[in-house]
């Protein structure tokens, strides 16, 4: 099996052919099936039947559908609207056949994510511990060197040239982190200096080895899907922080490391189990295939206008990225601010790609599958094997993630060449084995178009500072959810509970 | 008069009431006439009639109208498609009474800007100089001092404690500038380094002053609607490139100044009138009041679908701001590179202010209506009188630009309180008559649906090098215009005109 059929062809200037524009990975196999969707269901805005509930949530990702099945079990009706056939968002599954899955978008679950574990326990979905015996691997240019994330660095690589900057640039970021207050970043003391900075500014003018600068965007681009260029140090400062809870403030490192990490565990059916269940519970309260295009409120409530249906309420939650937020038409006009908001959070650039082999080979070398490459186009990868796979029974996967700047050059390479580029950099990383796919798929989240972009949105430099309240801040009937509005875990599936939850609470003081 | 019917009132987190939920001063009048239009124009997308043109043109600003005339002029058939209930974008003329306008958006015209000048000249809209005789005024805190703009630092004041570091670093951006091709500024040879500063870090890290330093923002506000830590210093140098045209070099101070500058002359009945003169020319092919909401195209053509009409034709021009651009559905969608392109590039955010007075009682102190103030919120001012007052005539028009944080803080004010804080400042600056307004009116162009911030579209750091070549890049049948994909005079009148051309003729090769 191989399935890159999410290669849509190249874009000429002249040449249009239908179906042919969406330009190298822009496009992967599920937005194919949103395009056949949006086909069958292409309709005026506002058509179709009308419903009412207490509360209309747009979107079905982990916030919207937490959000909904907290209202539903406080006893308020709900409908959810969702743009997409299928519920989960950033969170897919893919079969790999024999009863087996791999994940496609979200995956992991880690210590002081307990409102993502709390909601999986409550659904029956079990966790299991990610592959984590033996030896990483990193890769910078020609030095290739294996080592034991139960050091002081954890995955970070322990490179001898650079170890000493390493464990002091984190230690630096964490100290500053613990100033950020997590429900208003804005709020720091050193906030506008801090957006003055981009990371890779700061990083520049706060250490000295080139070698040790080379390994910021490694960990930036699979975490931000983002080039240091791209971050404000107030936003990054802000992320770090955000990776904990009330007790344990977070660190960077829980950010990038398997063990102890917010890479820990891996969910037993895959991660959108959880959001199959809910959905299952909320049954026909989940409508799918309905693009949301325009909000309507005033005194006597709100209406949320899709391709499919209209549903009236009496207070709504939206839940999807800023970016996209953004692209429906709110009636009356939402303040500048919030306008603003959306218009500087632009979505990560983040493909993730995957290899399917007979058995996890890598394991009989000592190796854990997690390696992290300075180079491209896979930054880093992780095992991502069935939980009852052996060193001699497989199957075996090795996900990557292709990030920021790799991404975008990833997309300008042909299928074939995408393929042969990441066994290559296996190969590198594992051993010859790892040319011997019998399976490789990849997922642009960029090109998804009810995505546009992974793992999550980043604002710009100065737009915390400029904007940061509007973020969550409710006007009139709507109230905003989504990974990117939660205090602990923003940008992870844990955040996006968190902020259902919080949406929630919030409506129900309002009903 | 007095018209400050922007404000709708304060948005509370409980309290909606119909038609108060922009903040501040986040509607104007034209926003209020944009709502009503809305009203009465409800329908769903892609009713209405249908109509067939060889090019269907989005957007009935500068650029579109401009793209418009040529190719009707080339014997084309076209259809322009505006949401608005008038023609202008982002230039909007304001009736004064007595036969006099004045100007809510773009204003003036100068030196290098030949494009816009011809467009004008070809229209027989005329032009008459700025009123720059005499004095400016300089306020930094209690220091308030008069200079001419005839010295060699031109409208920056040449404030004794900090001339030499102004002229230095102006004379420093000029120079990183001309390094700048202002057709892919990503291909500047430090691009890549440009992208990590923030324009505020680059100005810590190279002057001393912080009295400069003050300086800065002072500038960023009118000229962008930004805070120097919002803006890349590439984009800042590609804007500085950027104004001049293929014999002149663009440099700093043509931004700013008045003699020799990018305000050096006014048109004769309003900038808008050039926009209204196309669209008389145009006739019924200028559809109003009807937001174009998807746009469809194929191996058959191309198909526009907005609330009042549907528009078929061979190609489409799409003369939006970025921001508004990626708010259209477009089938197929847009490559990735283009969608995170218009995800990074909020437009800026500036409030315009005028008062009118009786007479232009400031040329009697020798003054010539010009003044800059590192407080707020009025960060620069210009004599917007019409063409015939004299010291003796009225009326006399100053108004003033509030930019970037001032116009964020601006708009949590009363509008009384925001009436008196420009008046008082106006006071400071010309003296007590200051305070005798007849007519204050104020426009917040973040506040408006259609545009949703002035005065230009801003890339966030790391944009113009991931995506940048897909601000005019052709998608299929699709073609870009709007002053965001000018080589020069980006930002302005002029670079739409220019966009505009460009455009057309890149579509008359289509055809």
């Amino acid at each position: 099996m191989t399935d890159i059929s999410n290669d849509r062809g190249t874009l000429t200037r002249r040449g249009f052919v239908a179906g042919t524009l969406a330009t190298g990975a822009a496009a992967a196999a599920p937005a194919a099936a949103d395009a056949a969707r949006q086909q069958r269901a292409r309709k005026p805005a506002g058509s179709g039947s009308t419903r009412r509930a207490d509360v209309v949530v747009v979107g079905a990702g982990f916030a919207g559908l937490t959000a909904a099945r907290n209202l539903r079990q406080a006893g308020h009706s709900v409908v959810v609207v969702e743009a997409r056939d299928r519920v989960g968002g950033r969170v897919l599954n893919h079969d790999l056949g024999g009863g087996h899955v791999s994940e496609r978008g979200g995956t992991f679950v880690g210590p002081t994510q307990d409102r993502l574990l709390a909601l999986a326990s409550s659904l029956k979905v079990g966790t299991f511990p990610t592959f984590d015996d033996g030896n990483n691997v990193y890769v910078n240019g020609s030095n290739r060197m294996t080592y034991s994330d139960t050091g002081p660095l954890g995955t970070a690589p322990p490179d001898p040239t650079i170890i000493a900057e390493t464990a002091a640039t984190v230690a630096q970021l964490d100290q500053m982190a613990t100033t950020v207050p997590v429900d208003a970043p804005w709020e720091a003391s050193n906030a506008a200096s801090w957006e003055t900075y981009t990371l890779e500014r700061w990083v520049k003018e706060n250490s000295a080895s080139p070698n040790f600068q080379l390994l910021v965007p490694l960990a930036t681009r699979p975490i931000f899907g983002a080039e240091p260029r791209e971050l404000s140090l107030l936003f990054t400062l802000f992320y770090i922080a955000s990776s904990g809870d009330e007790q344990n403030p977070g660190t960077f490192e829980r950010n990038f490391d398997t063990r102890g990490g917010a890479q820990q565990s891996r969910f037993i059916g895959g991660s959108q189990l959880i959001a199959l269940k809910i959905a299952a519970e909320l049954g026909s309260r989940v409508v799918l295939g309905s693009p949301v295009r325009r909000i309507v409120q005033g005194s006597g409530g709100v209406t949320v206008y899709s391709d499919g249906v209209t549903v009236k309420a009496k207070q709504a939650i939206v839940a999807v990225p800023p970016a996209l937020a953004a692209r429906i038409d709110y009636e009356p006009i939402l303040p500048f601010q919030r306008d603003q908001l959306t218009q500087r959070y632009g979505n990560g650039t983040l493909t993730k790609v995957a290899a399917v082999y007979d058995r996890p080979f890598w394991r009989d070398a000592g190796l854990n599958g997690s390696a992290v490459d300075t180079g491209g186009p896979v930054s880093a990868t992780f095992d991502d094997s069935p939980p009852d796979s052996t060193a001699s029974r497989g199957p075996g996967v090795i996900f990557g993630f292709v990030g920021g700047d790799n991404a975008r050059s990833y997309a300008a390479m042909s299928p074939a060449a995408r393929r042969a580029a990441v066994l290559n950099q296996y190969a590198n990383f594992f051993g010859s084995q790892g040319l011997d796919a019998r399976a490789f798929f990849e997922t642009s989240w960029c090109g998804e178009q009810w995505t546009r972009g992974c793992p999550v949105g980043i604002p710009s430099n100065g737009t915390l500072l400029a904007y940061g309240p509007w973020i969550k801040q409710p006007i009139g009937r709507i109230h905003w959810a989504g990974t990117e509005t939660s205090n602990y875990w923003n940008g992870y599936m844990d955040g996006a509970v968190r902020s259902g939850e919080r949406a929630a609470s919030e409506v129900q003081g309002e009903l």
